[in-house]
């Protein structure tokens, strides 16, 4: 069999990678060892997505009677919650499956390796091998969830973000590691269904990429919501018990905390490691940097005609991301003339409640850089459409560059801040300024003014507050 | 007293204006007849808002076992409900108040008559009169629903959106004139408590503004969920009997139906006219053009020194074109060298369920100016998040200009369709490309990915479909 390309993973790099060049029309193979979608579709976002909409949706019918409502008992079946996860992934994989084959994409499962530059060879589950000859290769072959001595993910007692989506019972308590964007939606799910959280991590504040204002915020409805937070705050010794699992914490840094926790369950959410195991075969080294591929302007590996995408390239580790390198990989190779971007901004969300959005800098990395900047900060609570839907918790806050007045960062937590960022993302790749932004109607009542006000603050005053 | 700045009508033209000239360190009183915040805030978007979250609120639950849950009987009390939105109303309305307090705008409570161009009169409820003395006038009255002869709204079998805001109960059946944004969010909200809702719409589809496949399948979701849509139809005949109300109809083009529809309760949404009664004393009399305020391009009227914004001015009739019109009549004013903007461009939203949101022009529209143009369309069900969370009906239509790739218009149907439109606005004022919109990255998994798709679909092929 003989291809222009062979894509070496499915996921959000590499499926989209792979229909982007058969759209060019390219003879393309994408060699997948599990499931379509990768982790992303089957493993991360997508199935966590629909876990953390029945948690809304548990939380919401307890509001029921502000809205005008009497309901009976409510009950959840954990293992129904968990299975819906499950069907969008597979629903979404399937999907995925189907484009494929309409657009003529040869899919393979199995593992991929490449052998040299023009041949990849696949191993299916049975050891049954196929060697694909090739023009082209793209390596999208993602990450997986690191793990910790001693703390091998069992599915029971210890878990990475892979297997807590299997679970089929609510754990009674977890143990968090790791306060980022995974950590802290899975504590935001379960703590939702009565799951005893408790999150550990080194840096002073929950999700630690966040802008610090943001991160407080959320770090306060946190622990009023009942979860226990460890911030500065170190993981010194683990333990398998017989009811689950023991640490031993000691203080990172001044407000960390020395301590034992037990619980009956963990979870690692600390970081991920490069997938590039058994990806090449004998002969063939490229280039690794911190066990992660190193590209060129073009996304080519120091192999030539072998290119990578996604988050086997190293951070940021987001799907968005990585489908846009393959994008740009697969048409700077097809498309004459085409010179790839790459990436340099990018949005970020948390889907915990409330919701946490930021694209570009923090104000702390404004400072940091010696950035001259005004802040234009905006409250929930002042727009009607969040009263009228009852999500006043929040708010907008827009760092913007003196004295040209673009947009440096902005940082939005609070109802469906999700969606309200993509504006701010278009803003920045278009170098809008204040007055085109402002001078953009905003429908009302929508969350979106919100946005116009925040432009109005930094501008010297916002109008409702 | 003596004022800088005298602003008749306390809505959002109004208000937004008075607190602007303040902010920009004049001498500013407001008049308001009724209540702060005026007919958006108080009889029309936000309470309606409040309304419509109660009605998803209400659907939802009718769905928790798809989502994991058992729930009890589910009962709703619709004075509740209704109050909830007072509540609401009063909430923002308290907001503006205190806003005129902080930025030091005077209140008055009463009717304002200009008798001069410096001069205003303002009489309370109780006939005591006040003169205010003023170097500019801003007339924001607004306007009022329109009424039907022999169907003036008396709250109890016959409605403006206005009446129908403060009933207690629900009723049994309605008959509702008019298919535009307010005639369907009643219905929509009607609907899903139980009342029997007919529809009567001149035009050949509800939401006869939007693009012909939005309104299209918005009325076959209304009519599947048992809404009764006469669409080409219309009235010829209006009786009060004694349990309600009786018409009959006659097509208005083919398609239309001839019958007698009985109801007891008729809302009539057909339109409005401007509040210009009462406003001018003897010898003031600015132009008009069918009833409304005519302005020039800094939003002065024939008078000097007299000036107009919101829908006084005129269509579109929509309280995000009011308080632009208003900033930017206030900044004309006062700022140096400011030239004022007029509208050319604003987005429209419908809260029903799907929401509907568009900006520009439609494709019939974009057809008749005899424009080049392609479609970019990608459905909901494609999208990752909308499956996850349960919301995989409608989708993005973007009208793209050719050659050039510009947004001529975007039309969107489906869940949070009002907040993703807020991009595309932008996307218009920047006269951003296909590419531009494409190389920002947008978060996955949201549903603001999609205007990205429908950018792909509109250079040629979408990703994911």
């Amino acid at each position: 069999m003989s291809y222009d390309l062979v894509v070496i993973g499915g996921g959000p790099a590499g499926y989209v990678g792979a229909l982007r060049a058969a759209q060019l029309g390219k003879k393309v193979a994408c060699v997948e060892w599990e499931r379509a979608g990768g982790t992303c579709l089957n493993w991360g976002c997508i199935p966590t997505k629909a876990l953390l909409k029945s948690a809304e949706f548990y939380h919401q019918m307890h509001r029921a009677e502000e809205f005008g409502f009497k309901i009976g008992k409510i009950e959840f079946d954990f293992e129904k919650i968990m299975l819906r996860s499950r069907g969008v992934s597979d629903q979404m994989a399937k999907g995925i499956e189907y484009l494929f084959r309409s657009k003529k994409v040869d899919y393979f499962v199995g593992r991929g390796q490449v052998t040299s530059d023009k041949k990849v060879v696949v191993t299916a589950a049975d050891g049954s091998k196929q060697t694909l000859e090739t023009k082209h290769i793209l390596l999208a072959t993602g990450c997986t969830p690191k793990t910790l001595p001693g703390l091998k993910p069992d599915g029971k007692k210890i878990f990475s973000s892979r297997e807590i989506l299997a679970i089929r019972e609510k754990p009674e308590s977890i143990i968090i590691l790791g306060a980022g964007a995974i950590g802290i939606e899975f504590a935001h799910f379960l703590h939702a269904f009565g799951t005893k959280v408790t999150i550990v991590e080194m840096m002073p504040r929950i999700l630690p990429v966040e802008d610090e204002e943001v991160s407080d915020l959320l770090g306060k409805i946190f622990v009023k919501n009942g979860i226990e937070v460890l911030t500065n705050t170190k993981v010194e010794k683990t333990e398998i018990t017989p009811k689950g699992v023991k640490i031993t914490t000691s203080p990172a840094a001044e407000g960390g905390k020395a301590g034992t926790f037990e619980a009956s369950t963990l979870l690692v959410a600390i970081g991920v490691q490069a997938n590039t195991e058994g990806l090449f075969g004998p002969g063939v080294a490229p280039t690794l940097d911190r066990g992660f591929l190193t590209v060129n302007d073009r996304y080519q590996t120091s192999i030539p005609g072998v290119y990578a995408a996604g988050d086997i390239i190293g951070p940021p580790w987001l799907a968005h991301v990585a489908s846009y390198e393959a994008i740009e990989a697969v048409e700077g190779l097809y498309v004459p003339g085409r010179t790839p971007h790459k990436v340099t901004i990018f949005p970020g969300c948390t889907y915990c409640s409330p919701q946490v959005a930021s694209i570009g800098l923090t104000e702390k990395k404004a400072k940091e850089k010696g950035l001259k900047y005004k802040i234009g900060k905006f409250p929930y609570k002042a727009s009607g459409r969040a009263v009228a839907v009852g999500e006043p918790e929040g708010f907008v806050k827009l760092i913007v560059g003196e004295p040209h007045g673009e947009i440096l960062g902005a940082h939005i937590i609070g109802s469906e801040a999700t969606e309200l960022i993509a504006e701010l993302g278009l803003a920045i790749t278009l170098e809008a300024t204040l007055d085109e932004i402002h001078s953009t109607i905003h429908s009302h009542p929508t969350l979106s003014e919100m946005i116009a006000e925040a432009v109005l603050a930094a501008r010297g005053g916002a109008l409702h507050i």
